[in-house]
């Protein structure tokens, strides 16, 4: 079914507070096989409200309304809707009933009147009377329009509980059978991707939509049939298609980021890590610490941008440094080498480089950078030229090292990345 | 002037992402006189867009729309708005040219055609010819709709470069002279700001705005008169109250961060600083280092969970960590004593802590940090129990530390923060 979502509240419009129950309702909706055709957000004026009210209903199979129906003066989404709809707004008895219990417990400031909360449009079906939340469905013109409050958990929790079940109830045998994945990208730009598998939508059955969220690219495929089995057919030989097209550039499903998929290799390993940082200033120990459980594979790091804090804590020799200078492939490998010996960790992995916005050279310019990687056995050095700020270029530092050994774990060459 | 803000995108409207763009600029425009009277979201559906353009320039005074300007197939605004409004898409030789300059640096993989960029609906205005993004302006029925890039940075430099001084001048004679600044605070809850404040808005010429950014709170405060001379005497007058009230919970104006000032403060007084981490495990770096600049101040850092390396890399002495455990005031203490002598930093700044989700006790629970910090005469040492998820835990702890560095450099006392 097609919906639309309309957002109510000042705070909203003027940017106070960003609005976050339309992104979730319309994730949760799109799931359950719906799509979302529009959301509105709308300031707390009556004849706003209702005139986008009357246009969704009119070009929408359903609407979800949130906000506006507590008891301040700002709240004024009920009596808009009963207007707009030529709804006269009528007095429910248990509502009020249950107000009067809830002012036993805890009475209200002088001036807040909570009866205003028991007069709904004429026609609202309470959506979980036996709560203590506001939140209704009235249908109109044959179509079901849901009031939600705007308190995200109450919000939530009458989506899951109320909305969703009574959409699939309501649309009887048509429903759709869908079917999503989000493949996390690292590697190729939104538009290279995009010329490689441009060909595989060629379906009203399919979307292909590619999200560049930097460094990565998220690639979203779904698949949506009047048949599950038929969903589940296409979608698998679309996946198959697109993993067989992009490899190793896939690092992770849906919600699995660069950090957490190196740190579950780890684990599965029973391996850990340690890294030697220069440019990207802590930012590569950020991404594997932010991951919770890191602590078991994580041996620790050093952010040394200087010479002396390259010799002392990891080892550089002063001739490497005098000889290469300190963003060279011999200082990178001396570094990861040095981190990984310090800490005893199984691989050490290691940058040095030239973030901006000044001390670049005509030999090295901003977005040198020079990332080495130690194990046991062997070393590897890698070369790379970041375009971008210095925000860029730290970022594309960080995530690339992180690949490496990502690929390095899974036991990829590493001798063919540039 | 009253406004109206589209995005666009299946990204936005199927859930996968937040759309943060629209908030931010209804916050911007607020701040700058104008009011926001919708805002709407639309899926790459050019009969939608088109209709949500032209609903939009009929009720409102500008209109801003953001997203689908990019190269690749899903990106239609172009097209769906040169139909909607019957501009016929034009081909921009300027933009050809630029596209092909980029295209010489780095060619495009078959398929993608850059040269999509260069046709925009007839009667456009390129908002930045001299930069390297889309965004453009039209005027249509004598009103101004700005189309600008879904891609959060390039959005919100145009958005204060552009649009904002255009509507500005557009507003001409009628205009209000407004005046603007914005104070970031740490360490109190938009509430606790709130309450203390909430007598300076008696007027219609002031708004103040709350916006929890966190860890820190953001306050808005725009003055508008007719006049420049009594708006400058406004801003003044509220600038001594608010600095008067919220105190050392400002540490910056406008663009200024918490690393941002830190770093000023340290390169004005000459002095380096070194960071032993623990639990934020390298977020402190990574904000020290993210300021460009910060290689002449910041000695370096090092990210140690384990006691082997706290002992290694930081001189800790096994007895400290056996007496008092590794989430103590002494293992603090002694952190950043050992970073500030293994670097030779004048300042030596270390956090130990409980990040969770995992790892706490009765004792110590998820949320207990101590921060240390050491100079050349003296020892500090502070103990906090953060709320909050690990994410927020790490946040608060980096960004407390670095608060403590400020006040340190200031010469506050550092006694009475806890």
């Amino acid at each position: 079914m097609l919906g639309e979502i309309i957002a109510i509240g000042n705070e909203l419009t003027s940017g106070r507070i960003l609005n976050t129950n339309s992104r979730f309702a319309a994730g949760q909706l799109f799931s359950a096989g719906h799509e979302i055709m529009a959301m509105a957000t709308i300031g707390d004026t009556p004849a706003k409200i209702g005139e986008a009210l009357k246009r969704a209903i009119r070009r929408s199979d359903f609407v979800i309304v949130t906000g506006g129906l507590g008891p301040t003066t700002d709240d004024i989404t009920n009596k808009a809707v009963a207007d707009a709809l030529d709804r006269p707004s009528t007095l429910y008895p248990e509502i009020l009933e249950k107000i009067k219990l809830q002012l036993a417990d805890s009475p209200m400031p002088e001036g807040v009147t909570l009866e205003k909360l028991a007069w709904l449009p004429e026609g609202a079906e309470v959506l979980k009377p036996e709560a203590r939340m506001a939140g209704y469905l009235l249908v109109h013109h044959e179509k079901p329009i849901f009031f939600l409050p705007g308190v995200p958990h109450e919000m939530r929790e009458l989506l899951a509980e109320r909305v969703i079940p009574w959409l699939a109830l309501w649309q009887g045998g048509e429903a759709r059978q869908v079917k999503q994945g989000v493949y996390k990208i690292f590697g190729l730009t939104e538009t290279e991707i995009n010329s490689r598998l441009n060909h595989l939508e060629d379906s009203a059955d399919v979307r292909i939509g590619y999200y560049p969220v930097f460094p990565d690219v998220h690639l979203n495929l779904t698949v949506m049939t009047k048949d599950a089995g038929e969903t589940g057919r296409i979608f698998s030989s679309l996946a198959t298609e697109i993993e067989a097209t992009l490899g190793d550039h896939i690092f992770g499903m849906d919600e699995e980021t660069m950090a957490g998929v190196v740190g579950r290799l780890l684990s599965e390993q029973g391996k850990t890590l340690a890294a030697a940082e220069s440019c990207s200033g802590g930012l590569m120990a950020h991404k594997i610490t932010s991951v919770p459980g890191s602590s078991g594979y994580f041996a620790g790091g050093v952010v040394a941008y200087s010479n002396a804090l390259k010799e002392c804590f990891l080892d550089v020799s002063p001739e490497t440094l005098m000889e290469h200078g300190a963003v060279s492939a011999p200082t990178a490998i001396a570094m990861a080498r040095g981190v990984r010996s310090r800490t005893g960790a199984d691989i050490g992995i290691s940058v040095t480089g030239i973030a901006g916005p000044t001390g670049g050279t005509a030999a090295k310019p901003v977005g040198t950078v020079f990332i080495g990687l130690a194990d046991d056995d062997e070393t590897y050095d890698f070369q790379f030229l970041f375009p971008g700020d210095r925000w860029q270029i730290q970022e594309m530092t960080a995530q690339t090292a992180l690949n490496l050994v990502r690929l390095h774990l899974l036991n990829k060459p590493l001798t063919s990345i540039q």
